[in-house]
């Protein structure tokens, strides 16, 4: 598959999880209406939607069909990062004015709006997942991806990691450290992505782990190439600010190692996954290409 | 059965959650320690439990005998309840320095800790009824009450209900918009612990519907009452501030209405809730004590 191929899928992935995400705002209640406004302008502020690729994408690695109820399903994964996006930016925590090219919502709302809108998308993201289970009368699958969701965005994944990252703020860390950081604020997600594409196909064991290992791979890899666009600081390609985390004293990896470093680290994961991937043979060529895009992407 | 024995039901029932929910605590990662102990310090405070009583009250209704793995699901109610609090106590929105007769959250950690425990809390609440559903092999039921759950937390309970408690901060709002807000930020709550103890027993279409009626009745008035202390203000007993509703222009029933007309409207409330269990007949003893003492308490 060439680059020309690969952004054409992407292009019609996102197009379809982006409709499945109106469909989800539209279906559930739209009362009070500013948090159903606050969620919307989250939501639908158009990101690249590459949880909910990722996890297509290994659904569609190991079996043909992407249902409507499966795009819902990726939803829940964009549902979860919009909300820890949301609270990130939070003047408690990162105090970020721009995001996804608008305004932050606590800035275009309220703050109090904004911690509400964010928990309620977590909710929400379960909500999702039950009615999917009782819907399909697969709740055993649905029960799985529940587990997986919340594992993900708990203490294990995005908010231990969320804790850790403050607390190295202005802190000499190890590289473990910082490895461990990324792998629970950004790794966590991405490989939950990638391993509710297993569960909803029947993955074996033996399946789940190389998928596993692929997620964490490319989740390290991606959150390195993230600090390093941050390093060299084009807000308007990224959407957001950049530059902070110099400024904040974060702890990141091309902060710590220095660019040249930080760039073979990312090699270096890029090939695990790679490797991760090796038993699903041809049908694995979409996840090798997102693995590419994402560790060497230039936005 | 006479008020000697509700006390001791309560004082058991109490000391059993509060068992599980250390072990809970104990189960899950420890690490980062910070979020641990945030999570810890705020949880085993020593709440009243009064939603997983309700549960439990209501599953031994139904069939006698509560199982260690039933208590955990009582917890996660106290999971989310917490986190409510956290979330509800926070400088942008209720502002609040006490709470279970200590510092809140944020005081005694800080802002940022405090918004990433209360999420924490609430996927730990997720992920414990996965966890139930997979070692009780149960994945239906336990799929029902993460959606049970999920609803009772989201834009249709408690987030949609303080976004509308926000907002009615200051207007002259009517009694059944009061109702709207009571019944979604404390009632859905109650409704849910009275429903997922429907819920782990496979109660009948029939009987949850009756429970439904009997966990708005009693949340509505369990709320009137909460007011109705907050505006006779003794902090010390209510391990809160107290008399924050008018300082704050809030919209609560005994502020627009009266005291007279509250206890009234509370005492209508109560009658309902027990009309509610008649089907029930003499085993919903206990669910009709737990309505008058949380209708008419006096903390």
């Amino acid at each position: 598959m060439g680059g020309k191929d690969i952004n054409i899928y992407l292009e019609e992935k996102k197009e379809f999880i982006d409709q499945c995400l109106a469909e989800i705002l539209r279906a559930y209640p739209k009362y009070p209406r500013v948090i159903h406004d606050a969620m919307e302008y989250t939501v639908m502020a158009g990101g690249k939607r590459i949880r909910p690729i990722l996890f297509l994408a290994t659904a569609e690695m190991l079996e043909t069909g992407i249902e409507k109820s499966l795009g819902k399903i990726g939803c829940t994964l964009e549902l979860v990062h919009t909300y820890s996006l949301i609270h990130d930016d939070l003047p408690a925590l990162d105090n970020d004015d721009m995001r996804r090219n608008q305004p932050t919502c606590h800035i275009a709302y309220d703050e109090a709006t904004a911690i509400l809108t964010g928990n309620a998308l977590l909710s929400l993201a379960f909500e999702v997942t039950a009615d999917y289970g009782q819907e399909h009368n697969c709740p055993g699958k649905a029960l799985a991806l529940v587990g997986e969701l919340a594992r993900a965005s708990g203490v294990e994944g995005m908010m231990g990691g969320q804790v850790l990252d403050l607390w190295a703020e202005g802190r000499e860390i190890s590289g473990e450290e910082i490895e461990e950081i990324n792998n629970r604020k950004t790794g966590a997600l991405i490989k939950a992505a990638v391993r509710m594409g297993g569960l909803v196909r029947g993955a074996s064991h033996e399946q789940m782990n190389k998928l596993s290992k692929y997620g964490e791979s490319l989740g390290h890899g991606f959150q390195i190439a993230d600090d390093m666009l941050d390093l060299q600081g084009d807000s308007e390609k990224m959407g957001k600010s950049s530059g902070m985390d110099q400024a904040r004293n974060k702890a990141t990896y091309p902060l710590r190692f220095g660019a040249a470093k930080a760039m073979q680290r990312a090699n270096d994961l890029y090939h695990d996954s790679l490797a991760a991937l090796d038993s699903f043979g041809e049908e694995a060529v979409i996840l090798r290409e997102l693995s590419r895009l994402l560790i060497f992407r230039e936005r």
